[in-house]
């Protein structure tokens, strides 16, 4: 999918006001060539949980290939007025940014890698013009889309490995909410997807039964289920709680009785509010005795991982979960925090520099330099992961000091372990040079990587903190510049 | 703002495999031209409030105006398959589909305007393939519109009508969980938003400042605040907490006092972190004492009506609100749970007939009929909002019954009320009738609606429930039906 194919009007201007006054000031002030270093990363994992999967980098990518200010947009920003009233740009720079060409490199994480906090997902070099304005739109794609993507993948941890149908679209927070949100679920996890929109654009699988309003059509719930399994007798999965969920599987039992003696089968049930452990297991009971040990149970209701999870130890005899509102807007925590902080600049002469932003909290102080994110394995397992500057002539054995607590340190003889640089360039001078594989591909390869993550980071209550941090040099780097900022 | 000027390709899609399972289905069984009345209408106002604004018209009635299967949706369609490999939908149907004429009719509340659970936001009626299809679009567009015109209300109630800045596009759920959202709340209250391309297809006015990246650009802060001092004279507000804030003043105060001596203004300076009451209050003494008496404070940092309220409280010197993550997602109920249910049906003789489902939660039970909702008003304020059966005759003493209490009644003599019908006709037979008023209008409607609810309703904590509820007889139809439901 093309994401211009579903927004065709330009998006350049998908981004803050500030962006553009600080654009505009750099190329006032002869900066806009200037190089800035950019990273784009997180400092906590959402739902208090112990990793993330990072997703959203094909979605960027097509941003980043879109990226031009159409006349449009610029007769826009000419409009603007500051409070004198006067233009808020000068006409001079409105040409610049017509005549803008993407000059700028980065760098970024392979979609549904699992990534931890303070590690760059992407890194963006370049103009600061172009580098700065990129901020929003950046931090708006790959913040959702990797926020979805690991609220999925929990799910998918407390079904254990069972089919989720994700059916959010009404919830969603507006149609992209909707189809972005069903491309990361998929990817996190889920098997298939209600949204249409998003089955079609995105070649995801889509799945559904009927609801409650089909059965209200009819003079009898009994009456419904015929009507539907003669119209469906291959797609068939009855909701049984419009009226009285037992009565509801006995009909279903009717109903599928009827289709099995045609050579179909009644491949569902579906069960959507009350009791689901102990609704389960009786209808399981009533199914198996009736001789559809074939059927399955879907159930629905407001799932997040937590019911899930509880489900199962209650032994709920569930086989497909139906998961909407708690997923599709990550009901408990609907924002990553995500942010992109410059964190070099390119002096007079030439060289980078390193910048660091202080703050009273001081997991708000930024890392310094150029990043890649080296990630240690052994016997298929991750082992450790330590950002450090990219290029680096490291030791043999290095050492890992934590960012928030810095007494917790690793020591990594890099020889025993295979290793890997998670930071892959996607763009070069300003023209995408990765080639995204498919939603499929992503979805298979993040679901092999959580394999090789430890049980104890991937439960959810008080997760095992994944041993990642800064090579102790850059971590020292970091500590010298925050004292000589503190003593100014 | 035509929404297909965004979304260029075909929505029509953007619907529940099982709205179009459903569709194929009343196709099969001769039901597809069977009328069906649908209410859309949420059960608790979100955030434990008191009321809610109902938003998004305008783009549902511009998804109904594009409401047509293109070729590729078709293409599409025919290439889903049932579990047996076969086409789930026959050929005949798709041409169904390729040559549907919209019949519907539709009503729906004014935008901005304060709703209460139960009351529907917007009614449909008409054929059932075409109605049932609209569930899942009608509820994603209104649903999150309404969520975010409801927060950004209350935190304009926490500002008291102070000017707020929405900047959350870079934490907002997707390109359009942005673009949706700074409409809704700009309707709901907000001044201003950061987004370029809001405010390019909205016409909202946009606000803007600089990032930290911009001071980090500088070998010290002073320089970089004389720097864009000099590229934004017109539009100056400084973010003073890079390094240190009240350093940051100091420094602010120093290009301000420049900036005056040229007939220019400094005209805020900007708190992002720490104590937001104790550096307002110092910061406003600096600036006034340095003769900066003109120069306004936003501030900002993770803030909702919760803490605009307690800084209120605090006596903190703050003029402008910068709002982003907690309201763009409304963080603390990204969801507001709207649903779309069927509440009467053709029967064979053509005669509507109403249907209800039951439940084991009560609150859960649909109300039957073809319902309007009549708002009774007495000097400027909202007394009482009653359901009702369209078009039924009414008593000149009404009896409204509360849905979730029924001991709590009132009696409304109507003629010493003035009184309003709240659900307008918005499409007939498919055609969009209603004229959409600007953002602006409805902008201003929606903060004079405000003013007609008491400020008990308005509240935060343990908010009055304003008196709404059912006209006496449909109650007791409702619990009529109930009844004979049970026995069943």
């Amino acid at each position: 999918m093309e994401l211009n194919q579903i927004y065709r009007t330009s998006l350049s201007l998908l981004t803050d006001l500030y962006q553009l006054t600080m654009a505009y000031s750099y190329w006032k002030n002869d900066m806009k060539d200037k190089k800035g270093v950019f990273h784009l990363f997180f400092r906590k994992n959402p739902f208090k949980g112990g990793y993330t999967i990072a997703c959203g980098l094909e979605q960027a990518l097509q941003y980043i290939q879109g990226f031009e200010f159409t006349d449009d947009d610029l007769r826009y920003l000419s409009t603007l007025k500051d409070s004198a009233d006067q233009p808020m740009f000068e006409q001079a720079f409105l040409s610049e940014l017509a005549n803008m060409k993407c000059k700028f490199d980065a760098w970024a994480v392979k979609e549904g890698t699992p990534v931890f906090p303070f590690q760059p997902i992407m890194r963006v070099e370049g103009p600061l013009l172009q580098t700065q304005i990129l901020e929003t739109p950046l931090l708006n794609i790959i913040n959702f889309q990797t926020l979805l993507a690991t609220k999925a993948s929990r799910i998918y941890e407390a079904t254990r490995g069972m089919p989720i149908m994700e059916f959010g679209l009404r919830r969603a927070q507006g149609i992209d909410g909707g189809l972005s949100a069903s491309r990361a679920a998929h990817i996190g996890g889920c098997s298939s997807t209600s949204n249409l929109l998003a089955g079609k654009l995105l070649e995801i699988p889509v799945s559904g039964t009927h609801a409650h309003s089909w059965v209200m059509c009819f003079d009898s719930e009994i009456e419904s289920f015929k009507a539907y399994a003669s119209a469906m007798p291959g797609n068939c999965i009855l909701l049984v709680d419009t009226y009285n969920v037992f009565q509801g599987v006995r009909n279903a039992i009717e109903v599928g009785l009827e289709l099995k003696k045609n050579g179909k089968k009644l491949l569902a049930i579906r069960l959507d509010s009350g009791d689901l452990a102990y609704q389960s297991q009786k209808a399981r009971k009533m199914l198996d005795e009736a001789g559809l040990e074939e059927t399955k149970i879907v159930a629905s209701n407001d799932l997040d991982e937590h019911l899930v999870q509880s489900l199962k130890e209650q032994q709920a005899k569930i086989d497909l979960w139906g998961i909407g509102t708690k997923l599709i807007t990550a009901y408990d925590q609907p924002a990553l925090g995500g942010v992109y902080k410059l964190s070099a600049i390119e002096k007079d002469n030439g060289e980078m520099e390193d910048t660091i932003k202080l703050s009273e909290q001081s997991i708000k102080v930024n890392i310094p330099g150029q990043q890649q994110v080296r990630r240690y394995k052994k016997d298929g397992q991750f082992v450790a992961d330590m950002i450090y500057r990219d290029g680096a002539e490291l030791e043999e054995t290095v050492e890992i000091v934590s960012i928030t607590d810095p007494h917790q340190k690793k020591l990594v003889l890099q020889k025993e372990m295979q290793y890997e640089d998670l930071l892959k360039k996607v763009v070069d001078k300003g023209s995408v040079v990765y080639d995204s594989p498919g939603v499929q591909e992503i979805r298979s390869f993040s679901l092999e990587q959580i394999k090789a993550l430890h049980p104890g980071v991937r439960r959810f209550t008080n997760p095992h903190a994944y041993p990642a941090g800064l090579d102790v040099s850059l971590y020292r780097d970091r500590e010298q510049q925050i004292d000589k900022l503190k003593k100014l």
